[in-house]
């Protein structure tokens, strides 16, 4: 089988790499910068380079795996060259505005709208690792606009990197991601930039900085090009929980400001409940 | 050497643990929690119940871990029981308020206000664990107002745990806890308030988080009398931070509200500037 992925950077790359290591698979890259070519060969990632029409004319599947914006625009185009056997996937974190894109194209079946949920802070070729995928969840969107083999090639090849694949409606899918990953990374960053100023008065501030700072600001090394897209394309859910979130922030600011420890009390009573879902 | 350690959760606990494998360490426990003493000696923590009174007389050093409140109203009484050579020091994440409460007493010589830099978002006398503090800072405020005698104690005590001991005012660790530790829980209970609220609707929502939620929304597991005390305690500065924090926000807001990617990347690209500071 010939997997073609377009995207080389931390997603993209880590499933050439896992997919690479199967048997009877041929793995060809695509990227728009000479740099991450350079790097996806100098680590193995795939086993050739190629130019974007060549790459999708030689495959069985394409995996397109770049910011979500260049989705877009790169999916009509791959729908276009692809041949009527391909299977064209994305494994963009935002579903519903790519869908719409490709509703009406004549090649629509033979597309699969996956997004694997698993991904780190780091970036780029250099932060392609192997078993990033294992044992996590992958949706696949809209899959009664998609060829049944089409579904059915794709979650072969999701099974084999060790992702359990579940379907849902894009909206529903973007609505969810703006609450338990996009909204996070928002706050991630706003905290790194928060601290990052104050740092400018209080050079030593970093010295007293904790465990619990670095997990609620680790998003905060995150690339701001694929964010940056993500957080456009999800416009519509992100501000909603962004709302929300502000909402319950200026709650707990009054509670503070008001000197009412019975009302922050009951605010973070409240939020304890996460225990049920976050158990360990 | 007899050590009383006061309110038996997760700091004074794992600290009477630690203490107490120690040779020639002898542990007296004090809690106004039946709960947390049958616990305590359950799991071995303390070598000996005691009450108040006792506990401090017979001491040497007088280890206070309870919420920072009480730790403001705790801390004039012993202070008041305990002997010359008594060592009095105080665990509490907050310094500046406690400081002030006993500045003008007769024994705050024998006083060392001390905030270990380590804890876990669990709380109790089950969530106490060894090592907890292995490797850690510690911070003392104001010791030129402690006898040197007292300081070279708590710091031998400090270093017995793995501890290092680090000087500063208690206004500057304050302000400094601020940012990088209590900002830090308030946003995380807050995310946890957001995504709690939405699941009412959403039932499913959180069969899509992912490791990135669970970074950033893990402290909102932290126990609410501790945090209230603490935010209460450190007002002023937690509500300047604050307001950087929301002031950023809405910048950020503003930017995914009127699809400005430019100025979205940009603002990540700033907060990116976090990776100098955690690095792995």
């Amino acid at each position: 089988m010939i997997i073609t992925v377009i995207g080389l950077g931390l997603i993209g790359g880590s499933m050439a790499l896992e997919l690479k290591s199967q048997l009877c698979v041929h793995v060809i890259g695509v990227d728009a910068k000479i740099e991450h070519q350079k790097q996806a060969l100098d680590r193995s990632l795939v086993s050739e380079i190629a130019d974007l029409n060549e790459g999708v004319q030689k495959a069985d599947v394409v995996i397109i795996a770049t910011p979500v914006d260049s989705i877009e625009q790169l999916l009509p185009q791959v729908l276009d060259i692809a041949n009527e056997h391909t299977v064209v996937i994305d494994v963009g974190s935002t579903k519903s505005g790519i869908c719409t894109k490709v509703k009406s194209h004549k090649n629509r079946a033979r597309y699969i709208a996956a997004h694997p949920l698993a991904g780190t802070e780091f970036s780029g070729p250099q932060a392609a690792i192997k078993d990033l995928f294992k044992g996590k969840k992958n949706i696949i969107c809209e899959h009664e606009l998609s060829a049944p083999d089409a579904v059915d090639t794709a979650t072969q090849v999701f099974n084999s990197m060790g992702l359990t694949t579940y379907y849902m409606g894009s909206k529903e899918h973007d609505r969810h991601l703006a609450y338990v990953s996009h909204l996070s990374h928002v706050t991630s960053f706003t905290l790194g930039l928060t601290v990052l100023n104050i740092e400018k008065d209080e050079k030593q501030i970093f010295n007293l900085a904790s465990t619990g700072f670095e997990s609620t600001a680790r998003l905060a090394k995150s690339n701001p090009e694929t964010w940056a897209a993500i957080f456009d394309k999800n416009n519509e859910f992100l501000v909603e929980a962004l709302d929300s979130y502000i909402g319950y922030l200026q709650k707990f600011r009054l509670g503070i400001v008001q000197r009412k420890t019975s009302e922050t009390k009951a605010l973070m009573t409240e939020a304890n409940d996460i225990k049920r879902i976050l158990q360990r």
